[in-house]
């Protein structure tokens, strides 16, 4: 059975993976602190060192032979150019213009292609996960950001220039909050991870009692989206105020992806997903309120089956995609 | 040569026009009051009535025979069923689950399909107008209402259940401005004609001292959109204020949909946009300082060329397709 390595970098993180090209075997996998203060040549260094070590364990425990291996999916945040592997932009990285699947490439020498992140999870869960099956998804990730990625009449869509999906950066309030983007109002700037925090520490200066202050140690800045549906859950009505807000303007704009792309799924990803019901009910009461009903009727709007796993899954399949060897 | 019919119906005009299947030739159009308190069985009389003159006159101009004639391809508002051929609900027109295609296709004795009429504003301009020859392409209709559609990867997208591209009901504001579907602050209700006149009388009640008075003859609710326009292009400050502030909502929605789609071409439509470079210019700036740059590096925010035919050629452009004929 033939392999690919996917390969899934965030600002925090980066995890690899073997992925088999029906995507039913995902193995060996393994991730490591990605230190950007260490420069790209090292990052890249390090993982060319686990895509080997990767590449080795799947041969102990499978049989495989390293020509089954085709080569190495990258997925890799921010705005990025496919046709010559260049990462555009990424804050969470440092990097402008960083030619990351060459460098990968001649660091593992294997074939690589490079994805944007969001676009990859969006495939993962289209490829094998809470989509399987669909012709129209949407994916939307929210943690740290929101990132999307649009599956259209059954392949992913990229748009002109690979900017297609940035779902996180569409204006729901236009004179709003500042987004890290530069624009106002966008999405991310209220329902990401480190903007529901932001929303309750304010909300927290204003109102003072709850118990989210004890949850943060005494410490405001040490305020997570977590602590906020923790004590939600608890509860707290500071913070039941805060996710219900958070389903309000994620409902929003996920209502607007179905007036436009009418999906059959819209898979929703990342580390605020972990909330769970006291997010995904409200957020889906939002959504049938705000868009056309025969919109609604057709949609299931699901957290994704993947977890960690779909950066690196779909970078597998958008390595299969992009060289026309399959998914 | 052989031609197609194209109707396109509106809640105050329908008309009616012959389109070769090439589309180079674009003859006969002829145009009248909807009539809509007349009821839909004698619109669909009227529309039959009109077809067959169009047919009759091409016929006597053209030298074309009645085997030329393949089919009907008829554009109207509103949620509908390609499938079946049903509208199903046209506020304008005072439908709820009408069965146009098969009444109009009983009628005039040819084949008939049905497509949004924004849709069939978007497939014109991309077929024979000012997005010819694009790839991905968003078409918004700015009139009474604001529609939209989307070619991608060249082809017109509809949907899971023909609802995409419903562009004017996209929240900008989350808190915002009642609009006519049910929702709170769609683009619609910032920028749609009776919008902009809506927020002129506003600022008319708030502030008095304005040209658009006289304009709209001393009585507010006769104000339009097009006094508002006229009156910024001879310098009132009030109406200058509304023009830019439309600029900045319909500047909020289409960066929305270049980061989301990331087009080549942007296709304005709709009696909107004959408010010109006073629009215009401030819309792209908008767009500019809210879109990420890829999107906008590639980019083009046009008028459409086709301007009162787009409809009707749309709507026979769609017959083409639908039917397997061509465009």
């Amino acid at each position: 059975m033939p392999y690919v390595i996917g390969v899934d970098l965030g600002g925090t993180n980066f995890a690899v993976g073997a992925v088999s090209t029906d995507g039913a075997q995902q193995r060996t996998f393994t991730s490591e602190l990605t230190r950007r203060e260490r420069g790209a040549d090292d990052i890249v260094g390090r993982i060319a060192t686990r895509v080997a070590d990767v590449i080795a364990r799947t041969i102990a425990e499978t049989g495989a032979s390293e020509a089954d291996f085709l080569g190495v999916g990258i997925g890799a945040p921010g705005p990025l150019r496919r046709i010559d592997g260049v990462v555009v932009l990424a804050p969470n990285l440092g990097w402008r213009d960083y030619p990351l699947r060459d460098r990968v490439a001649a660091a593992v020498g294997l074939p690589c292609t490079l994805e944007n992140d969001a676009n990859c999870a969006t495939v993962a869960e289209w490829w094998i996960g809470a989509a399987k099956g669909a012709k129209n998804v949407v994916g939307v990730t929210i943690g740290t950001g929101i990132g999307g990625g649009l599956i259209i009449d059954g392949a992913l869509y990229h748009g002109s220039s690979d900017v297609a999906g940035e779902i996180g950066h569409t204006t729901i309030e236009t004179a709003g909050r500042r987004c890290k983007c530069g624009n106002y109002g966008c999405l991310e700037a209220y329902a990401s991870g480190p903007a529901i925090a932001e929303r309750a520490r304010e909300s927290l200066d204003a109102n003072g009692a709850s118990s989210l202050s004890a949850l943060a140690g005494g410490d405001p800045m040490a305020l997570t989206a977590q602590h906020v549906f923790d004590a939600a859950r608890n509860g707290d009505a500071l913070a039941i105020e805060v996710v219900r807000d958070t389903a309000r303007y994620l409902g929003a704009g996920i209502a607007n992806l179905l007036n436009i792309f009418n999906p059959e799924v819209v898979v929703l990803a990342g580390g605020v997903t972990g909330a769970g019901a006291q997010l995904l009910a409200p957020l889906q009461a939002e959504v049938r309120r705000r868009a056309f009903r025969p919109a609604v009727d057709v949609v299931r709007i699901v957290p994704g089956t993947l977890g960690d796993r779909a950066g690196v899954v779909g970078a597998a399949a958008a390595f299969l995609a992009e060289t026309g060897k399959g998914a």
